[in-house]
Formats: structure tokens, C-alpha cells, sequence
């Protein structure tokens, strides 16, 4: 399996799922943890299509990202809480399918709660929506803030394990500090 | 796309999604509604798995299965109650692993609420979990119960389809009593 990113950093997706909106973002980190936007967008699906094949465009979307970056690692927001089991199970479904496409290309998949992706990237598990939005922006040097929200959320998910989780870099010099 | 069965009938796979445990039953059914056992079971995924693996092993379980018998369909309890928002999260995944086989191999999905599936199977929808194993074994004259009870669920599910759904022999015939 290749590793996304050259000796200098790494590559990460992060995603935001949903059936009918999939948000994602691709970015580069260097060793100083310091965060770079590659790409960002939407997995959009037809709201007349039937299930499966919605289920079958955003396992293709990520399969397709997954590809053309090669990222170290899948971020996605670990919810465990909803409206109701209704919409937990459309957004499981997804999140099945997001997820199947990285264990099938050998990604790692990081999962990360709501307020774990929030304190992360704007300092506080309680930020409203639009800080984690302006902070993106921030973080990446933007123009402007990445439209629409879904697609900031992924970048978020991204930042998220850039910022606090355990990188190939940092495997790779744990390793070196090992006493043989 | 093949359809499964021959001219005489079709075949039928019917699933109960799990993230543990993934019960399936595979049936062939005549044109009378007249259902057979091909073949019934579970996937069963390791607890210590990480969540990748898992839905990894019953997408690779429900693919083969799709492979080994082209079914015409697979049938699927559509359930929308649960006890929280974490379990219905870990079903939909389930779900979306398996939903997402039979899209790749061109399979149409049949969906069924679990009273359908009782109302069909012991001819009420508040029938027990025993009663749907009893009649699944009545239906099909097995010698015994199928066990464990994820493949009866199965096969339920695909008798459900057997007996109230439109199968491709009475497409056909639809289509050949409508006038040119």
C-alpha cells in the first residue's frame, strides 16, 4: 500500500456523509502539522435515484478521490446521536458505504466525535457551525470559506486527525527512536 | 444480467443485516409461489475486527453469494425502529455493505417492513420470532428449524418476496399479455 505524501508530510481525506450530500476534503499536512487544501467538494445523489444507487455514486466518489490522492487516512465524524433511527440508519448506510471503500483500497479509516473534530480545529467541542466554517478558512489560508458546508465539514474531519492524530511521519520516527 | 432461476422459476436471496451477524437464506421459487432452500446461513465477523474489516467481510460475503446463485433479487428487512441512535448507525452500515453488492452486481434490492415480512410468512404481522422460524421450516418442509435464527430472518425475508412480490416470470407475463 502506498502512503499519501512525499517525505515531507502526508495526505489526508476527511469526509462529512449523508446520502444526499457527502462532504470531503483533501488535504496535505507537513511534519510541523501544518495543514494544506488540495481539494474540496460534494458526492451530490439524486433524491429520485432508489437507494442503491446512491449508495453505489458515493462509494465510487470516495473510491475515486481514494485513487487519485493515495491519503494516508480516512477522517469521518463518528455521530452517535440524531433526529431519530430513521435517519441514523439512511446515515449509516452511507457512512457503510464510505467506509467499505477505504477498507478495500488498504486506507486506514480514523473516526473522530463532533466535539473531538470542533476542539481541534477552533479550540472549543461547543463551536457553533459557522466558527468550524471561518476556522477552515483560517487554518487552510482561504480567500473564502469552502461552499457548501458539507464540503467544509469534511475538511474539518481532515484537520482534525492533521492536528491531533498519530501520522505516518510520526509512526516512521517512533520507529527510527526505537532502540534496535 | 443474467436473471437467476431457470424457465421455470427464479431465485431469491433474502438477508438479515448485522454487523456481528448477517443471516441470509437463498431460495428458488416456481411459478405457483412453490419456494425451495438452495442454501442458508450467516457471515459472521469478528468482534475484535475494526469496523473496515467487518463491513469489508460481509460485502465479500454477500458478492459471493450474489456470484454463486444470480439471484433475481435480494430482499432486505427495512427496519426504521431500534433501540438507539448507535445501534440503528451500526445496522445502516451493515446495510449499506450489503445494499451497495447487489448495486455493483446489478441486482435489484427488494425491501420489506418486518410486519410485511410476518404478514407474509405466518399470515399476521405481530407474529413472534418463533412462529416466523416455525412457518419458514413449514413452507420450505425442512426437517428442522433453520439455525441460527439470523438465517431463518433470512430466509424470511426472501419468502416475503417469493410470495407478495412481482418476480420476473410474471414481468414477462405482463408483458406478454399486453397487447402489441
Amino acid at each position: 500500500m502506498k502512503q499519501g505524501g512525499d517525505d515531507r508530510g502526508c495526505v489526508l481525506l476527511g469526509v462529512d456523509p449523508g446520502t444526499a450530500v457527502t462532504g470531503f476534503g483533501v488535504v496535505s499536512v507537513d511534519t510541523r502539522r501544518q495543514a494544506r487544501l488540495l481539494q474540496c467538494g460534494v458526492i451530490r445523489t439524486s433524491a429520485k435515484a432508489p437507494l442503491p444507487t446512491r449508495l453505489m455514486e458515493i462509494h465510487e466518489g470516495i473510491a475515486a478521490l481514494l485513487a487519485e490522492f493515495e491519503p494516508a487516512a480516512l477522517s469521518i465524524e463518528n455521530v452517535f446521536q440524531g433526529k431519530n433511527v430513521r435517519s441514523a440508519i439512511t446515515l449509516g448506510q452511507a457512512r457503510g458505504a464510505i467506509i467499505l471503500a477505504a477498507a478495500q483500497k488498504g486506507v486506514e479509516v480514523v473516526e473522530y466525535a463532533p466535539r473531538e473534530i470542533k476542539k481541534a480545529v477552533v479550540g472549543t467541542g461547543a463551536a457553533a457551525k459557522d466558527q468550524v466554517a471561518y476556522m477552515v478558512r483560517r487554518h487552510l489560508r482561504l480567500r473564502a470559506e469552502p461552499r457548501p458546508s458539507d464540503a467544509a465539514d469534511g475538511i474539518a474531519a481532515a484537520l482534525c486527525h492533521a492536528f491531533t492524530g498519530l501520522l505516518p511521519f510520526h509512526e516512521a520516527r517512533q520507529a527510527a527512536e526505537r532502540p534496535a
